[in-house]
């Protein structure tokens, strides 16, 4: 990617030339803004690139340089300030953490909007609930579909929550849009092309985690399949890669957190429930989290874990997520940012 | 799972009662034969199958017994006798083995016609080739797509030779169906569940590749995806996991050949070309697989490895692919196979 | 192992009733105090153990207990309140964070001594530096050796800093043990058994690191090792494990920091240098340790990290440790510790 | 390393010359031949290597080369030839490939004598056998120590069979020296450069194992230290690495028998017992090791695999080890080996 960064002074008919002229030449012009700095990118073969660039006057007030990384379009060298994404009124990526909280699966009306009450006291932001769920075992609980979609969406007009909810498959992209207000795409889904070009065609919020077998350079590869349809609202998700220590479901990778954030502009939340998938382990992990600078948490709560359909062995009980909500605002101020 | 063993002296009517009594239960019977006795699988909740059971005079002639994996209609238990997939003229899974060989990706007529004569001289039976290539970057070549798989047919009419090649979203199913003869599902999409359950409505046969950081068990979960649509012509496939070693692509588990056959029916197939990324590598690592019982291998041919589009360098050239045949053809002897 | 939980009012001929028992019995008698109740352990064949126990009218006061984890005296059941280790006048494992810094290997007495003085200014109670390097290649710097540990000691002489290096071989134990305060055993070693039995003779401090591809429990076993020599004085270290990941030299597991401090009464105490490999991701690790629960930081600092003879792209220099330091004191405040 | 290879021309006088000049010079020449040609390789600073040579007249039938990799005198770049390792009649690393059996640990002696009849009347060529044995546990049995290296020593003479046992620590090298045959490095000792080096300074033949999480080329330069101390009959054992498989112990790589044949001249063999922890699985394995090219196999065998003291589970009774030599002799012959 050849990125042109232009200075303030250049004024919105300099901008506009320089579109025309990339797009005349059959490139794609990739807009951002850093402070009041202004930055294209043009991807595709760099020296024929350059070369319809050099017929321009460019080297007034402009700077030109080259990403060095194959993520282009998520780079800090494309764009240097913070993501910030809105949600209603919430913003992901700014100097508040965002807390998504709720039940792994979405069981029924009563128990949801029950969690999604509890959860909101206790400061939770926006509600999590898995209404499609891919499951290991064909034979296993698959979620309620549609009908789990619309209980989310009652809950929401009871609670005012904003709703996070999983999709699995290109066709049910536009069904999960009309009730979610963030898509969630799974850790097995992290390769899955077709969804994430499907959900890059939409403008969606959309939380993209990280497989449990892929690099980071890989994550930051499969927000560009989103990206680069079109679709600016990613948000990245660590939650825990597969190693050989048995004591935890997965192993969450700490340093993912600062190492996202150096390399790219994308906001970052971390996943402690399968990040850990022991329960008395999701405290101090969240707050590791939160040290480390993550923009936010994804955290598995239930009134009856023992009793939920899914995942219940690393749910929290509303009351346990009220004190680490808690113990969170302390972190949160020693990191300079709020909850 | 419960599986009912009935001897061979049980008639077509003995078993079309049963049969009938699952089906009026609300239940679905599976059917499998092994030599000639027949077995009759039924998923669901197991006590209350039982009871069914009891009602009919079970005891003559049949062997009720439970299956202990979590894997059903892909184990042993359910099925004693390997699965043998009809391709044409080419048995997978029986005392042949099967060579799929070709490009990593379909690039042109010309050529994929030339690697195409030049594999089946040297004794492949099956031609490989990618026509939608998921790829890591959004802006690498993805593959020709429908002109790809004309290509691939008009090749196979040009040759004889069966075609297998990858499909990578639900939507394609029906497209990549009409042309291939062998449906791949690749490594990322092995708990792409939408895909799975797509291409088990169809009776296509499909090569399952193991994730590259999943398990066995994992694996054959979702073989069970496909077969539970009822589609039971699944091979699976080997093709190396993620690991931290840094000299080879991954790692390629090599026991996982006889794990897999020794708790599944399904036709084992190993893919040495990514199971380790590094060409020198490919001749020993065959052979190894056959050694350890593998009923077939995937392997990249290339006329030109340093042009090709994807994967040169883990590509033999023709001249190299036939010196392998030769050797394997001695290793096929030595455990009672032929090639 | 079978634990006696004596009352507080069990006095001590009572203790040293039990204990005599159990030594005539052939057993060794491990001894820990909690608050004020005290915990005799016994190793051994459990049903003939309570045998013995049984002559003793030991229901009177006692409270007997089996513990379920293959780590014995390393385990939280058989001590419930936390080892606290002294070092001169500081304390590890209670409420005050130990911060151990210095360069990776000791190269000369002046640099040493400079780093030494930078990082007491900022804040570090202990001085770390290698003396004997474990390196993969056999032609690489391997350390001053006893000139190395006569640096360190003259050092400590001028800054008052008590000083850890690492061991590894059990031949250099004694000699080492002369001029350390706490003995480091490199994660190489984690499982060097003769290393762990010679250091268990001793009864001094020593730092355990986690192997690279060594389970939680295996770490906890090796600290067994020395525990059941009888040095009570062990730390645990996590310093990150081998994954597939390539932007992190390894994955810092941050679940361990909660998990040791669960299962084990021992100081666990994390190495954000080694856990990350890259320097600018060790402010934020360091953070996220202490927030989960850590009790210090082994950090490596470096006045000149470019002409470090060894690891020196992972050093930070004086003046970002000093950055750092003033950050850390902001989260062990958040979780009611001090630096 | 510069590598300076003479033509068979060079005579005594020529070699004798350059061998003197580089000794002056102050490094330390490394002979070695391939075929009739002689190979000396000297490590250090590589222009100053090449400047006392160029004092020399080499250019006269000599070919002086640099090494590409960090491990030298293991490297086929030093040396061309397979080194073939001698252990009285039997020759380790050509065309004879040589299987090493017996139990996990000696128990006594003359279950010991047992299992060396019948694992030598079915082919195998040594004995393996621990006496010191390095357990997770400090609980768990730690073998008969010098009692058991008496017992394999008594069993030696019965059967004529050689001896490989494993050392544990520095100091037990002369002694376990005296009983064995071939010095085994188990795989967590690896790294343990102490233990190492005291064998690099004798001559006698010794397995090293491959750390179970560690890369091949650090198996290599664990070779390195031993060759580099003046010992060069090393062989290298893969048994398998960690990974997050669970079905299997660990995940035997068999793609690192052709890597380091092609790398390295050091003798490889695969350990399937270690390498997949399962019975069942240990014959196609070993047949896949052979078919990949290593030089031999070191198979567990014991008479009453459920009773053995240690890794019983993944231990084949004799009758199966039988049947297993029988099934490898095929495989031998199909790639021109012999057993």
């Amino acid at each position: 990617m050849i990125v042109i960064k232009l200075k303030p002074s250049a004024g919105i008919k300099r901008i506009s030339g320089i579109i025309s002229l990339i797009e005349k030449s059959g490139y794609t012009p990739h807009l951002s803004k850093s402070g009041n700095s202004t930055q294209i990118g043009v991807i595709g073969d760099e020296s024929d690139i350059m070369k319809i660039l050099s017929l321009d006057k460019l080297k007034k007030n402009a700077e030109i340089t080259k990403t060095s990384k194959p993520f282009k379009l998520a780079s800090r060298e494309y764009q240097r300030a913070d993501s910030i994404i809105k949600i209603g009124k919430t913003s992901i990526g700014g100097r508040n953490i965002v807390l998504m909280a709720g039940p792994c699966a979405v069981e029924n009306y009563e128990l949801t909007l029950a969690i999604a009450r509890l959860v909101k006291k206790s400061g939770a932001d926006i509600l999590r609930g898995g209404a499609f769920k891919p499951r290991t075992s064909p034979y296993s609980f698959q979620g309620l579909k549609e009908e789990g979609l619309k209980i989310l969406a009652r809950v929401r007009e009871q609670t005012g929550l904003p709703v996070i909810t999983e999709v699995i498959s290109p066709s049910d992209v536009a069904l999960v849009g009309r009730y979610a207000d963030i898509l969630q795409i799974g850790a097995r889904n992290m390769q899955n092309y077709a969804l994430l070009e499907e959900i890059g065609r939409t403008r969606k919020p959309v939380l993209l985690k990280r497989g449990m077998m892929s690099t980071l350079e890989e994550l930051l590869m499969s927000a560009e399949y989103i990206l680069s349809q079109g679709n600016p609202n990613v948000m990245l998700c660590e939650r825990g890669i597969r190693t050989f220590e048995k004591y935890t479901r997965n192993t969450l990778d700490i340093s993912a957190v600062p190492l996202l954030k150096q390399v790219s502009h994308l906001p970052v939340i971390v996943d402690p429930s399968h990040g850990t998938g022991v329960k008395s382990l999701i405290p101090a992990v969240s707050k590791a989290a939160l040290a480390a600078g993550a923009d936010g948490l994804l955290i598995e709560v239930h009134t009856n874990p023992e009793k939920a359909l899914s995942d219940g062995f690393q749910s929290l009980n509303p009351k346990e997520f009220g004190q680490l909500t808690r113990e969170l605002t302390a972190i949160a101020r020693a990191v300079d940012r709020k909850i």
